[in-house]
């Protein structure tokens, strides 16, 4: 099990400094949305082919709860993951800030950490990046990391297992192609809360979004594999 | 049966939400037109591993009548994939519709759904991007359709069945490189359907153009496969 | 042997409308050149799980040269699939013209049909894109297709050999994204010959050293294979 | 033996042509920093699927070290590979110039040859192409080669092993999409020794950061392994 929360600590730590990272020393003008939304989810390509066999490679809050939803994991388990995620986060948003920090134009108030957020935009960059409101941004999370967990939750116990992390990276991907504007993207408390930590401010305050409706999304998913209306594995 | 059709219904409706939510929320603007191409083809990509091992992914009637035509499905099946496939892409553009209008910039008449259409562009957004004639809409939607159904059947019969997911889902990514200036790309009666409900106004008046292309397109593919043309199962 | 010719012709058909489609429905200023060399590659994506199980997906008489150079293919299997590989590509520029001539801003002695070239570009879009020399091009040209083979000729007898469709494909977007500036990029004696069947002029006058370099790439790909140098399948 | 350095030269030649090419024939202004990062990432691709069955596609005297360091290669494999990468890329970085040289606009002192640097940019395009610090250089450098090691060494002894080409080349992009404004990204002795041994100046004189670095990030990750913390071939 400390292999295991070894391995959740630096997936989530990688995931929230190359995601975060490419919005953050790149962002729109440099690497543009598109180049964001594949830093996010070749980053999970990276840790799934990478720490995956040793954990799993959840590196999401979210997704570890729609894996105990759906009956695959165990509570204790579940808590260990999710304290494991919330510091790679955090120290991964840290360590973002360190580098940020040395270049002559960057500030933490101005530049923030890669955020999320929803209504619209503040002078200091904080809220939605394109205006959207709370309830575009809460429909769009539940949904987006329920199609994400439907995605998790039926190729890793596919005859295509072995997929999954090309899957699941890529699927975050066109997730953020679509709605970086909306909310920056969450799908994952723990990829907002990392941020969050150090930019303060609306960041944290609006962190409860980020929070409840991926695990809403996650749950439902789950429960769809639980009742078996979306498993393959008892035939048709 | 019903896991299937829930399958098919949830896979159209990431595929329109997905898709033509790239172009609405993103455009070519932010997210650029590969940037879309991509979304499209993730958007088949993370279904076609996560619904795949259900349903078997098709989401469009065009690729269930392929398939069909290739002797591959029951009519019964097909018809009752279509009406998933129709019901999921209008709910996903509905729901694109609900997070659309959070922004304050957004307006159904001015920004639309990401509709296929042909002909000059019109001052509402309607038509071909590009300001292509229904001819040369006409050609690219049966060309690229017939293409697409070729790498579904030969793919999905091969030695490396378990790519067919990225295979398929990068083709539709190459289609839409090339012909987002054309049609907006459908090569999908449903994904061209589900924008239309919502939009009307040439959006439904020009959409047999992108059924029955699609269908053509697909029929014939289906053809070169069932007389054993294209087909590699039995041998060379 | 007939399938085999009907998919070769097909392949190439589909790289040529893919690939030159992009460059000119699309262009440097709508899909860009990574969205470009994307569509390259990823028609080469397509047709190698599409038509590969059938004739293996060479669409370039280089690669067939290269095979043949290895001894993998017989000399008259190398002659027609050179002739359905040629026909294919003049037969996708073909409907490539017929496709762009439906946009009102299309001329096809202005905007061409992705032709390759070199030396300085003319005022009719003829030449290196970004005014390479013939020296410069003649070595690209030779080397890419060089390092193209050893890809092709080392993943199709190895242990990864299904994912030789994808590793192919991605190593032709890495040669784009690097050299279309320098020729557009050809490696394929056929890919230069179909736009150029169209274009004439400069494109028709230039085109030897799209046939020759890439031939002389490929043959001495194919010698290195040949004496055991590269092949993994004697051990090391 | 030789087989494998001939492997590793053109494999390292490969990166560094492809790599540094897209940043000088293409650049910021054409194929964007996301189609330089897709370079570096899929020229791997290329050539872990190409030469990866003969010697296991290191082209990276860090990833040998750490490899080392893991206790899975010899000492004397490695000295042997190190020098065939360092000449690979030696040679990779002086074709680049002979083809770059071939423009009329291009001129060595002025464009360089994709040099790693730190530190503000110099008038003549040394030093970082942010410009970012020494010590921000140093922690992305050696963070950056640690997570790279840590996909490399756990998917190369994992059931997913043959997927290994693609999940290392892809986290070289995102590597990339996130660091190039930083230092341009080496996490490569040899890509950084390529075009120094050209471009001379800062490039040389900086080069001591892209050779310590990667080491100690690269050795990092080696003795985790080595102490079965991040490995999963002992169970759980």
């Amino acid at each position: 099990m400390v292999k295991n929360l070894v391995a959740e600590f630096i997936g989530t730590f990688t995931l929230v400094l190359f995601g975060c990272g490419a919005a953050v020393l790149g962002g729109f003008g440099i690497v543009g949305q598109l180049g964001i939304a594949f830093a996010f989810g070749l980053a999970i390509v990276a840790m799934a082919y990478g720490i995956g066999p040793v954990s799993g490679c959840h590196v999401n809050p979210a997704v570890s709860f729609g894996v105990w939803t759906a009956g695959r994991m165990s509570t204790g388990d579940m808590l260990g993951y999710w304290l494991a995620q919330c510091l790679g986060a955090i120290v991964g948003a840290g360590v973002l800030l360190v580098i940020a920090s040395g270049s002559p134009d960057y500030t933490l108030a101005e530049h923030g950490l890669g955020q999320n957020g929803y209504g619209v935009r503040t002078p200091a960059g904080q809220g939605s990046p394109g205006d959207y409101s709370m309830l575009s941004g809460a429909v769009f999370e539940v949904i987006a990391t329920f199609l994400f967990l439907v995605v998790i939750l039926g190729v890793t116990k596919s005859a295509e297992s072995k997929f999954a992390g090309l899957a699941i990276g890529l699927t975050l991907t066109v997730i953020h192609i679509v709605g970086i504007q909306v909310t920056g993207v969450s799908v994952n408390p723990a990829r907002s809360l990392g941020p969050a930590v150090w930019v303060l401010g609306d960041a944290l305050i609006q962190l409860w979004l980020f929070i409840a409706m991926p695990m809403i999304g996650a749950g439902l998913a789950g429960c769809l594999f639980r009742v078996k209306l979306l498993s393959s594995d008892d035939g048709n």
